[in-house]
């Protein structure tokens, strides 16, 4: 297994506390909870938590920070973090202004945040939940009901946290919540399958000239096993099945990301930007605002995926907010 | 070939044009001479500049901006860039404080630059050069004669970066880099190969349990092919190594970057700096600042190098100093 691991059921306690090692004065680990959360929190502001299975960061625990998540906790690789971690999460930061739980459409997160959330209320704490649903592969999935969550999730996860910040209710982050799900699409495609450390084996098998067009962060099947095209015709399917779903139409303004799925370099993420630029110019769009590198990553899977986001005003301001989190590079 | 490639010719046109198009406001890209520049150069202070081949991104075009470099100039994959792009890259942005020529001690970067300085020179351009060799794997390797330059790099950038945008004269800019490079150290170590594109082969052959302990970021050999063991012990063998060189001591102050060569997703990064961060703390060093990403990298390598940096209050100032590149997340 070419992976730098320990023993492979401390893969995430492991990482977990290296990010927690590199943040000491912004995050806090708990780690008979499996979560991570901001030191300080503002009992006056909307607290913002997630969690799901590891093999994605920076989601969800490397999102946590002043301006995004206010918490977050993790499973095992690839599967949903148990309930009663859930619940701990939504504990640890409830404030009297609420919590709002975002979660990513996948029957096991939705499951263990439904449980929690009702042994909060149970307690007296004000709890709200949302489903983030922008993947536009396919309706139904291997895990899901309905459309999945992917990299859409991180313009969620970034314009509440702004909105909290600006001292929004509970009503009006969810509000925000549902207005960029409402006006966000993803597709991805993965060139190779990526090895859970626990597993030790790949999660999906693809041949040597084959690509999964419309994959899921868990590997699961999308619309198409189709052999690898050039990165220009890669980018316009993404594109198309991208644009024509909301649809993107001439003249509006969008935040344009490419997000690598782990294996695959910053480089590559560019030469996909560059003929995502320019199909969103020919359609008429206007690129407000843009991100290129890893968002939502599936271990080290080679791949990416294409997010746009429908912006107005509002939108705009709150994604350029200020924000602070273990994802910083320079 | 699992990648997202147009022409294979045309990779790296195609990426920086994806970096300039993604940065409008940042950077200007001059196709004709593959070098990427700040939009608003001052005339007033140092210029700093470095290039070499392609496949390090975000070395060195999208490290390009206020506070780093600014300008930079690339080769084709791992190929130094031509002698008339470097000079270019000088001429282009040569102030009246004059340029700062870095560059990593390849043979095939130092001949380019040495040439592109020289000819600046004729035309009165104030230029000096200064080399950066933090690799302690291999006191000579396939393209070196001494040391190798490698993900230490950023710490020279970034440091002579914010002394330019303090008004720091040339000298002065040109010690900092001294400094930077006489207290850092850095080692690497790769799990897999990985593939130029206009090669359209693995660069070196490595078995499956394999992997290459003090690799060069062109793929060059290191210290010993070796087994792959637990993330700890490999953390232990790069740490030892980096930190027995200078050698770094107990109440010493450091930086300390863990940097991913492309293909190691971001959680794994996370267990080699736990580990790092813990044998830093026994030898009694404070790690001031860290650096957990993609720094340097070697295209979709699977790997990571670590990096230490011995602080004084100087250094600890300037890698604090604002810097805005193509290079941002959040």
């Amino acid at each position: 297994m070419k992976k730098f691991v320990n023993d492979p059921e401390n893969f995430v306690p492991d990482f977990m506390a290296g990010i927690a090692a590199a943040n000491p004065d912004l995050l806090e680990a708990i780690p008979e909870h499996q979560l991570i959360k901001r030191r300080n929190v503002d009992a006056s502001k909307v607290a913002i938590v997630q969690g799901s299975g590891s093999g994605h960061e920076p989601a969800h625990v490397m999102a946590v920070g002043p301006g995004m998540l206010t918490a977050a906790c993790q499973g095992p690789v690839f599967a949903a973090p148990p309930v009663d971690a859930c619940y701990e999460t939504i504990k640890s930061v409830a404030t009297d202004a609420g919590v709002l739980v975002l979660v990513n459409n996948y029957q096991g997160d939705r499951m263990a945040w439904d449980m929690a959330t009702e042994l909060a209320e149970a307690e007296g704490i004000k709890v709200k939940q949302f489903h983030i649903n922008d993947d536009v592969a396919v309706q139904d999935s291997l895990y899901t009901v309905g459309r999945r969550g992917v990299a859409g999730n991180f313009f969620v996860m970034k314009a509440c946290g702004a909105a909290s910040e600006n001292g929004a209710s509970l009503d009006e982050v969810l509000a925000i919540a549902e207005k960029v799900n409402n006006n966000v699409r993803s597709m991805g495609v993965a060139l190779t399958s990526c090895i859970p450390p626990a597993k030790g084996d790949p999660i999906f098998e693809i041949g040597d000239d084959e690509m999964e067009v419309g994959v899921g962060i868990h590997g699961e099947p999308g619309r198409e096993r189709a052999k690898i095209t050039s990165a220009d015709e890669i980018t316009k399917s993404l594109y198309e099945a991208v644009q024509t779903d909301l649809p993107f139409e001439s003249g509006d303004r969008v935040a344009l990301m490419i997000n690598g799925l782990g294996g695959t370099p910053p480089a590559e993420l560019y030469v996909i930007y560059n003929k995502a630029a320019q199909l969103a110019a020919e359609t008429g769009l206007t690129v407000a605002r843009n991100y290129v590198g890893e968002y939502c990553t599936s271990l080290e899977m080679a791949g990416a995926s294409l997010t746009m986001l429908k912006l107005d005003d509002e939108l705009e301001k709150l994604l350029a907010a200020p924000a602070e989190t273990a994802t910083r590079i320079f």
